[in-house]
């Protein structure tokens, strides 16, 4: 069970993925046309609405900004690996799967399941602990994409490579330091890109498990992308290679 | 003169740029270890600190959750169109320019800053009003790359795009409807890509001032990536095109 916070957050949550609340908390004399709205859109999804004192609520939150609102969300559906690698996208070539070894940052994980959805990635996969879950302000970032593309929690990320390996696929793992460039490979086969948390990158038992290190090449004092940023730049490329993009065949490819 | 609200933004801007504040006010009696750290943080900047009445704050943030502390933010030095011209990155083979129409996310903002500082861009133009302009969260969201490339804020965007055609650019307006496949041009000569707004896109008085038009082809019922993921893309095919990434010769070039 997760707490959402916020009047912004509840109702971006309450439109874009209604059926994660289990119920709803608001200050009693709590008003406003924002609450309101987020009154009806409760009564819309019939999700239970309680009123109570705010300063249960602040023991609720701790440090969180409640402003007078929290929601109780479950935690959503998470596929399985073994249902990421059947849902290869139609017209794609090859199998490609996304993983995200720590990603901390919701907007940052919502934001790639967004791009791995629009470019035809077969799903993602992320561990059960020291990283972003799909919350509500996940799902918001990822624009719906997050009910439309399969995401697994597993236990064992390690162990995820070596099954994946096992299954076929080349582990592709993105290192700013260490990566070779991002457009000097042909991506031949079922492709599984893996990247590590925004702050440390990945880990060193994840990197020898992977096949092959990538980066994007830049200039400058700053030495990486944002990671959304950096993981479009990256599926795109071989999706490039693989001559299609989701299944779009390409117009003036050289 | 800009307001910044909150324990984290406030703490956050005056560790990436303290030179833009030019006032904080904290709430009498409010303590903690966060708060300490924003004095010291202060003190070390010689950023002036006031201690008022909650209910001042209040009345100054009206709706903003300010946590018991404000700052006063300088607008940012901004750069003329003329001087991003003039700032051809050096390995660079042509002028690149990122234009912002009406980008309204500081943090989508900030993260083009970074990718555009990254991969070599010249400098970012973005308009006057309507849209976000570089706060601390923006340059949070940069990586501290808002402070290292140029960003010039001009009021009329079909103007600055009339005066680089005549200084010799070539105006590619990204259009996720109407654009063709990113990959199908070759970017030769000077290259300034232009995105409209995160909800609207390229409004048509744009449209028309462009030369040619792009996009990132998809798959899928999601209408488009998300702006700073398709403006990486964008610039990064373009680098890869002219076979530079900010003067990085290939590795592997097909």
């Amino acid at each position: 069970m997760q707490l959402t916070y916020g009047i912004n957050p509840l109702l971006e949550g309450l439109l874009v993925h209604p059926s994660v609340f289990e119920k709803i908390l608001i200050a009693r004399g709590r008003g406003g046309a924002k609450v309101q709205r987020i009154l009806s859109l409760a009564g819309e999804n019939s999700v239970p609405v309680e009123f109570v004192e705010r300063q249960q609520m602040d023991r609720l939150a701790k440090s969180g900004v409640h402003q007078g609102v929290i929601g109780f969300c479950r935690d959503r559906d998470y596929s399985t690996v073994e249902e990421i690698i059947a849902n290869r996208r139609e017209k794609n070539k090859n199998n490609l799967i996304v993983i995200l070894d720590g990603v901390t940052d919701p907007r940052n994980l919502g934001s790639i399941i967004r791009t791995a959805y629009c470019l035809g990635a077969n799903g993602i996969i992320i561990p059960e602990n020291r990283a972003a879950s799909v919350t509500p302000s996940a799902s918001k970032a990822s624009a719906g994409a997050s009910t439309l593309l399969p995401v697994a929690r597993v236990v064992n990320i390690v162990r995820t490579l070596e099954y994946l390996k096992k299954e076929g696929f080349w582990i592709y793992g993105t290192d700013a330091d260490k990566g070779s460039d991002v457009t000097s490979f042909d991506y031949k086969g079922n492709v599984a890109v893996i990247a590590g948390s925004e702050g440390r990158g990945i880990r060193s038992l994840v990197r020898r498990n992977c096949d092959f290190l990538i980066s994007v090449p830049m200039n400058g004092t700053i030495t990486s992308l944002n990671i959304s940023v950096a993981m479009g730049i990256i599926l795109f490329e071989i999706l490039r290679k693989w001559g299609s993009y989701a299944g779009i065949s390409l117009a003036g490819e050289e």
